[in-house]
């Protein structure tokens, strides 16, 4: 019985999340009806992590286990087959051992939040970028960001509904550039919780747009009070870049 | 009487072509409409270039004549008002002498045409590019756009429709790049046939894939007869950028 690891990318648009529900709309959903398509197996993929509705990704990672056997090679192109009616692709597929677990043996999640600042709406950009109509100043934005970095209590910058037993988390990077007109926000960390990188993102415009100073951030994080926090970025400007794992995945 | 420039961006997924049609539906119609809504005089916009069905625009350039008097502002902030439920923005808007004319006055447009060449098909990116499921060889493609500077009777590569009455044309620039993973394929001249670019990255496509060596290209623009070309690129990934005007605009 094989086990097969795919990365994932997909516009989430068009999706309600990444999670299965009883109602379909996932991009869970799309994927395990893809695998019945090919393997004509009623089998699950098993995803790195649940991204909200409308949230983007270039490399989601999720694991498969097949009763019949599949070359990495017809797995993608298999998968990519049967889901040609959707904005979902597999980008890679291999075989890996069956210890592999693409939610628990993931060390790091990578996330992208992308803002464009202009006076004007978008148009080409529109479904992937959060638009600011105000003027942001990155420096600041910048200096705001530093406060995250780290292991803390992240109470006021989680969903009231997330399921995470704790709101500690460390979180080893957060850099904000401009890179061709786009206000770039990477962050990275072992795990997340629900929320957290659209509510820092929400926090760090307050900065960008003169509403909070930098150290704001710090006083609401220390708060751990979630009515404190800024209101949380769209989903629209988030994409799940890629997950790491212990070699050799 | 002032007349205004304004700088238009576009999706042109939403719409016939910049050309006002019969039958509405394309970008000129949609921005015609707004300057109805904005100043209630049935004007016009008159534009650069009339990019195709499917076009997109970062830089388009038109101006338009009306009898009331509007600040920049109003101009850039109503049309975009009137254009909300458009993929159609106005990025800047100025008053302009009226010898300007944004079609006779451009002295250079510049496009850029992006490829994504991958074996997965494409999902955040699929309207905005055009994906080439084979690997294409960038340095044959540089070779090969080499050809197209300069001078040259652009029979081959005009459209069986294109209402210009010389085929002859002067390529300032044609330039290859990968960029993030988006072949980038960047030219500009004082105008183009139509189809030009398009029929031009279509040969450069054919290069890359190894269906024509480099100097192809050259025999084929000698060749003065359109069925040589190879086929011309989707318009979805085609994108006018700006266009330029002897100072002071």
């Amino acid at each position: 019985m094989p086990r097969y690891r795919i990365v994932i990318e997909y516009d989430g648009k068009q999706y309600c999340g990444w999670q299965t529900q009883a109602e379909g709309g996932s991009v869970q959903d799309a994927i395990n009806d893809a695998i019945y398509g090919l393997s004509g197996e009623r089998s699950r993929a098993f995803g790195a992590g649940r991204t909200d509705a409308g949230v983007h990704a270039r490399g989601q990672v999720a694991h498969i286990d097949l009763e019949k056997d599949f070359s990495e090679y017809q797995i993608r192109a298999g998968l990519n087959f049967h889901l040609k009616a959707h904005s979902i692709c597999v980008l890679e597929a291999d075989i890996v051992d069956e210890e592999f677990d693409a939610r628990f043996s993931a060390t790091r999640r990578h996330y992208i939040y992308k803002i464009i600042s202009r006076p004007s709406p978008l148009t080409i950009d529109a479904a992937h970028n959060w638009w600011v109509p105000q003027a942001l100043d990155i420096p600041s934005m910048q200096s705001a960001s530093k406060y995250f970095i780290g292991q803390h209590d992240f109470t006021s910058f989680r969903s009231s509904e997330c399921q995470s037993r704790s709101p500690v988390k460390t979180l080893d990077a957060m850099d904000v550039t401009l890179e061709d007109g786009v206000i770039c926000v990477r962050t990275h960390a072992r795990s997340f919780l629900h929320n957290q990188v659209r509510s820092m993102v929400g926090a760090l415009k307050y900065v960008g747009s003169g509403k909070w100073e930098p150290e704001k951030v710090a006083e609401v994080l220390q708060a751990k009070d979630r009515r404190q926090c800024a209101p949380v970025a769209p989903a629209c400007g988030l994409y799940l870049m890629q997950v790491d794992y212990p070699a050799p995945y």
